[in-house]
């Protein structure tokens, strides 16, 4: 059905988003997966376009548009092309709203043109092993000393963690014990200061040109002019973005999810099977008609999560269940788009396997689909 | 989330079809379900009331408004509500659409005041033994004698026949071999017409206040001037309104599965198991915040096909999708929401189990999956 | 595949089995239905025959054959046939294990022949409005009065209610706070023992043949000969015949998804629609392809499990983990096959529709699916 | 259920390779995963220890087992082990077969010894690209020449092409319009014949230690001799073999998905959220009983399946359910356990991500769910 989400300004930056990735992406992303990293000049390219820099105030460089429109265009978009450019969503999605909301006049003037340019790619760090998403257990502690906090600890499943320039860690910085959650603060380590490593990159099933790495950190003194917000407030901050973290991701589903039936469509026209095109079979005619209809049923539903979003007016549990349908549809549906390419499916260098092995993730990273269900039921008074 | 779709005057009109429902039928619903009908009076009263006549002429006696939301209002408001209202839906969402598309302006003035008042009420005779939704294996035949047809032939799983004052037959008029659907014609046939008998109602797993017969038709003379619009042009106009009609089911079929969810909830919360109240185990919350979310995609997706319907743009691939995804939706949620029931799910007096044995037909009627399918693969070029 | 389950005797009473239901019951099951019970003459019939006493020992007059594989027999046959026999399923795989496990000497001879001979028809009482399956929570009293006991309470739910000679009521006939499970004791309740009443019967979505019934007692003196077992061991006995209870529902399950198969088979084969046998659509191909790998798959199941039964070896959780799989592959199997018929699968003359409606309540009694998940999982060590 | 396939000679097989599996292959494991092949020296070690050869008539050195049940063990304890042993299944259960039947008593003497040492390890080379399992669309030709046939063509997705020394190669040896079928034979290629070509190693999905890879054919020289079986027979031959080729592939599927329901009930009681073993959660309780369920039919109906097979009654119709059962199966569970893992399980040194990656080919290689389905409706009659 006819969308009606955006504006003419958005389709100019499609239009923008769209000749960069057929004309400089696609042609090299063999490449890219080969090396298993998206090429750190990408960001200073993207930087030069203003795509990068889209939500950072004009003042600073950047685009000035703090509408998640164009966020979701950049995604539609590198869905479409059969491309991914490695961990940028989260460093748009998630990462930088965080500047945005939290940096003080002084780290706008250090951070923002270079978020902005593409010089300063970002990152954040949460999870730790063992701790997984539940926050109260952070074992990363900041110790203050002086105008500087003393940090050391480890984490893990970091995205972006190869390239950033900033890292956002959150730490405990009170070790009160009645206080597990009001002792977290967010300070941003900067690549390059002592005993901050950057470890192993994790093999994962797919998103293979995103890099997702572990840190550690021993004895790294961070500025206290680093530590974003208020101090032992990080709880807070990090709710406060977790909407917007989920629609991001469901809009990646659901541009996959369109761009796995589109080239399954062109898939099985073209390829004969017994001397008739796969098209031609009632089966694979009722197999694509089906994930049409639910592909039109999570873009109904997302688009009218991102009207609320950009209302102002999208609750957590609709994020969620925004989430959880269209990554739980994704996972569905590709599933069934591939089964139709057959032996082909299982190759690499067909788009559709690799849709498959990305797709995985997605009912897990950002609140799995239990966390998801969880947070819906609370909303539904159980 | 907030849906957009209805106006003030909606909900003044909700108010009233709401008020009427809780004063006037839910008290005397048990009665209806035993004697497997509605009462004749119902469909006068929602005449005085305005509400059968919404969408007739305001010059008839009508509401005027040709606005499918009215339509959409009734099916809401009678699945919160927990009953049915016998066939009305087929009435108002189906039939009476052929008469304000079709009748010329003197059977406008023979039919349109009672259509308006609620003192004609109509049902449409397409389907035969044998032949199912294939029109074009109609055997019913409409022989021309002068200012009359002869009508002869049979229909079954006709909604609202029992009632019915005025019945569109679809009628073979023409006999030309080489033209299997150029032959087809409406005619009105109207209640109390020679040969014209209503046969035994269809004993059904659920719509059991809803009226399902078969009718046969022995040498009745049906005036010309009681034909629908052109000879021979049937069907055509048949396709015309398939796409109100499938999302008319669509509706229903959303409203149901919103009140199957409130009454699951509402059970759960009371109901102890084990020392427990069901509501607080996790199987049960988590599947009450999975049967909500789809029930938040179903109503996105609704929406918006109503929005596009309203804005006279809904294709009839969109309409197959909505009807598809809306029907197997509340097919698997009805499902689950009993399962919460336990034994109870299986008893009728439960409003959950006639919600589950209304739920298995949406489905079929109206076109079933199957044939939605190859609709809306048509449409994706396959 | 090839059933290596029966030898030739259980051959030989399938025959007598399947003669008796074509000859016999098949022709009248429509007035049946119509009156919603079986006539109790049935039940004598059966035991001329042998059915109905096949596990009774031969000295009063039974078959003697404590093999399971008897009952499995029936129940294979009476789906075979498009016919229940009321709640006969209830009587020999339920309760009368009780009676041949429990019943002392003197019981033995006053029940036994009758039990054989047809002319005691059983029912058993657990039970009640409000505590659903949880026995701790029963409310019906027994108190001691002499040589009797003084029975008040009421159940629910109660199969073959209305035609049941000797209900076997659990009671408690202590009510020591701290027993809640120790208290419980078995007592027969006879037909026509003054204060007892026979409830109405429950409107059920399908099962149309089977009364379901509700029973009060109010003060009902019942001999203490009349007592089960030992005085405070119901708990422990109710538990004993679980494992064969569930495989009995996941026998019938079984078999009715089998007639839900062969029917539809034969109906696409039938079938025409669009000029063409629905079974020459390539979906009707694979969803019956689908639906017939299902049930061959319940079948294995089943027969290892029944063996295991035969040989004393059927665990609690094996019993559970085939009646869960048995019946959900009933639930999505009947479901299809219904779809496949179209308009004529929501009519109850079609034995598809009445397949579907009763095939709701196999999830649920004898333990639902979440009772039965929960058994499964304790014995994964979780 | 207890299983009452395997006799104590299995039993002794099964300890003799989970022994070398533990000692032997897990330790190195990871390092043939690094580089994506099993080294060349695992078959002639299974050699010694008789696992390799055990179909091998024992004149020839081999077990002289023909006896599928020891292929089963062998798949089994790899999947217990959470190994794989690159193609060998291909080789045991596939192509050794072929040798078997079809070899004469020259080619014996040439080939078993080395087939039963692991000297020569064997492929099969059908697939062409283009053609998929379409064999009446072979293009490859051998045209005779004299003592030779030359062969010219190329093949695709050859499971254990790197290593293989005997690759058996169907090509077309009569160019017969009239007779697509019936012109195709069977060629032994063996390494290092002039114009036999190794392509590169295709990247896939999962199955990272399993070498496949294109082959090409340019003029090469094949000894009439190297031919088996009858010239233009390969149609009958490749059928033949095939409801073991598919036993094999759902035996495959059952034990990992054993593997990954243990690794899962392993995970969940080691790892915390929010403070509680992940096991106490009620929905990891549910998913766990459900799958674990799952796995009793699947294997249940394998193994009745596999003794099917041993008596020699197994139809090509029961095989194909059988392997449609246990890989859609295989497919759901291993899907679920993953979820349960979280994060971790999209790590690819994780055995869940790993087993995840590896099933997406089961349901696809050695006839698609799509072909098996048209098998098994055929012989419903349909």
């Amino acid at each position: 059905m006819r969308r009606t989400l955006f504006t003419e300004d958005h389709e100019d930056f499609r239009h923008l988003v769209r000749n960069y990735l057929t004309r400089d992406v696609v042609p090299v992303y063999d490449q890219w997966r080969s090396s298993g990293l998206v090429p750190r000049s990408l960001f200073t390219v993207l930087g030069r376009l203003g795509i990068i820099g889209v939500s950072i105030p004009e003042e600073y460089g950047g685009g000035g548009q703090r509408d998640y429109r164009y966020n979701a265009v950049i995604q539609e978009e590198t869905a479409r092309a059969g491309v991914t450019l490695g961990g940028l969503r989260t460093h748009l999605d998630v990462v930088v709203p965080y500047f945005l909301e939290l940096a003080d006049a002084a780290q706008r003037g250090r951070w923002f043109p270079g978020l902005a340019s593409g010089e300063l790619y970002s990152a954040i760090a949460m999870t730790e092993p063992g701790t997984g998403s539940d926050l109260a257990g952070i074992a990363t502690t900041a110790v203050r000393d002086g105008e500087h906090y003393v940090l050391n600890g480890s984490k893990t499943f970091i995205t972006g963690g190869h390239h950033a320039d900033l890292v956002i860690v959150a730490a405990r910085t009170s070790t009160d014990p009645d206080n597990r959650r009001g002792g977290i603060s967010l300070l941003v380590v900067e690549k390059g200061m002592l005993g901050f490593e950057v470890g192993r990159r994790l093999e994962k099933l797919g998103l293979s040109v995103q890099d997702t790495v572990e840190l550690s950190f021993s004895d790294v003194r961070v500025p206290v002019t680093n530590r974003l917000g208020e101090e032992g407030q990080a709880f807070a901050y990090l709710g406060r973005n977790l909407a917007q973290e989920r629609l991001a991701i469901a809009v990646g589903a659901v541009a996959q999810t369109r761009a796995a039936i589109d080239q399954t469509i062109d898939y099985v026209r073209d390829r004969k099977v017994f001397g008739q095109a796969l098209a031609q079979f009632q089966n694979t005619k009722f197999e694509l008609a089906a994930v049409s209809t639910d592909l039109e049923a999570s873009q109904a539903l997302l688009d009218t999560a991102i009207s609320a979003l950009v209302a102002g007016e999208l609750t957590g549990a609709d994020a969620a269940k925004t989430k959880l349908f269209c990554t739980e549809t994704q996972g569905r549906v590709v599933d069934r788009c591939l089964q139709l390419h057959g032996g082909y499916g299982y190759i690499l260098e067909y788009p559709i396997a690799r849709l498959y092995a990305d797709a995985r993730v997605s009912r897990i990273y950002g609140g799995t689909s239990e966390v998801l269900k969880t947070i819906i039921s609370k909303s539904l008074g159980l």
